[in-house]
């Protein structure tokens, strides 16, 4: 009985972890959302479960998600809680790890390459770089009860900004940071299915990053990222 | 001749990608800086250079590295720059990057995990977590020029700072957010060899932080978690 919550990367099979494979290759059963890339899983000897958004529809509750760790996990199984990016990044992998830690079930989280790093490289994006950016802050487009981001604070941040989201809301967020101060000429752009095949990238301003973006019908999983950087093509 | 700017990773050999292992394999010639792991080069048919912090004395000027990543690329060899962490995170990727640009050389960025992730990860601290923090921001303690980055902004930042540094300097980071208005009892972390043997980890306020760490001998690598998160001890 172990349970392992594992970051799968950005997309790129390749940019699995060496210790990813590894526990893949251990599990019984495979708990996996839809960012997770498919190829990974095929050839294993595991059951594979899907609690992403489930042929096309609505996302499966994280409850039923918990529901299902703990029945595997008590029923002896090895599971694997494949998740996109990194767990403990926009990953709700710190509820599960609690969850675990409430029921007495031992656990191993292995950390992902998360995609608010991952997609801008793959667009030649570097999202720190010397005298351009001194830090980067990944925030996303809503907390938890929908509510959007402190938008005076981010504008103020000295670095890139990251959002892991695309288009819905965006124009709201972009209009806010310039309303707070963020130069609305300054760079954004947006990576959809980086690293993945079908990757699109746009760029612009954060002025008009939002209108760019419907434009060219960008859609998740997306990656939109707001600082001077977004102008490198470091490709 | 191609060069592959590749991400090591926190530190936990493990935690390279399948790319990164699997361009380590093809390669002539390795760079590799004193954070990237030594125990995924052994074995390696390539000539290994060192152009961290060589016998523990002092780094290697960016420019010595530009030189010999120029050099063997230009001798036809396929070299691998091999870098802690994410080489487009604080890893001076980007202006290596630019570098090969200028002089026609082809190369491939490999993203890795960073340690601003994954060392508050192996330390049961998710750096961001529903209800407790919307998002996170990685910042260093100085700026190209050694000048602290801006304070005021930063202690505004609605989630966790994760800051690449260990006890130099915090004092006057710490003071300075406390000045700036976050909570001198806000939870606040030091990871020193964050996914290596011989991990430790100090826990405090931000307002102890400081001591604690110097108490304790907290040397380099070290990664400082400053966020409510950071009280979170899911292992």
């Amino acid at each position: 009985m172990k349970v392992y919550l594992v970051g799968a990367g950005p997309g790129d099979p390749k940019l699995l972890t060496l210790r990813a494979h590894e526990v893949l290759h251990e599990a019984d059963v495979v708990l996996t959302d839809q960012l997770a890339p498919r190829a990974a899983l095929e050839g294993l000897d595991a059951e594979i479960i899907d609690v992403g958004k489930v042929g096309g529809g609505e996302q499966v509750p994280q409850e039923e998600t918990n529901r299902l760790l703990l029945e595997h996990a008590q029923a002896g199984r090895t599971v694997v809680r494949f998740k996109g990016g990194d767990p403990f990044v926009f990953g709700r992998g710190g509820e599960e790890a609690q969850l675990l830690i409430e029921h007495g079930i031992p656990f191993e989280v292995v950390p992902g390459v998360t995609a608010g790093i991952a997609a801008p490289a793959a667009a030649g994006i570097p999202v720190t770089q010397r005298g351009m950016a001194l830090g980067v802050a990944f925030v996303t487009g809503r907390d938890s009860e929908g509510n959007p981001p402190d938008l005076d604070a981010l504008a103020r941040f000295p670095g890139t900004l990251v959002f892991y989201m695309g288009v819905r809301g965006l124009a709201d967020i972009a209009a806010g940071l310039i309303a707070a101060g963020r130069p609305g000429d300054q760079a954004a752009a947006i990576v959809e299915r980086g690293t993945l095949p079908g990757q699109r990238v746009v760029r612009a301003t954060l002025a008009t990053i939002a209108d760019a973006a419907e434009r060219e019908g960008i859609r998740a999983p997306a990656i939109t990222v707001i600082g001077d950087v977004a102008v490198l093509e470091l490709v």
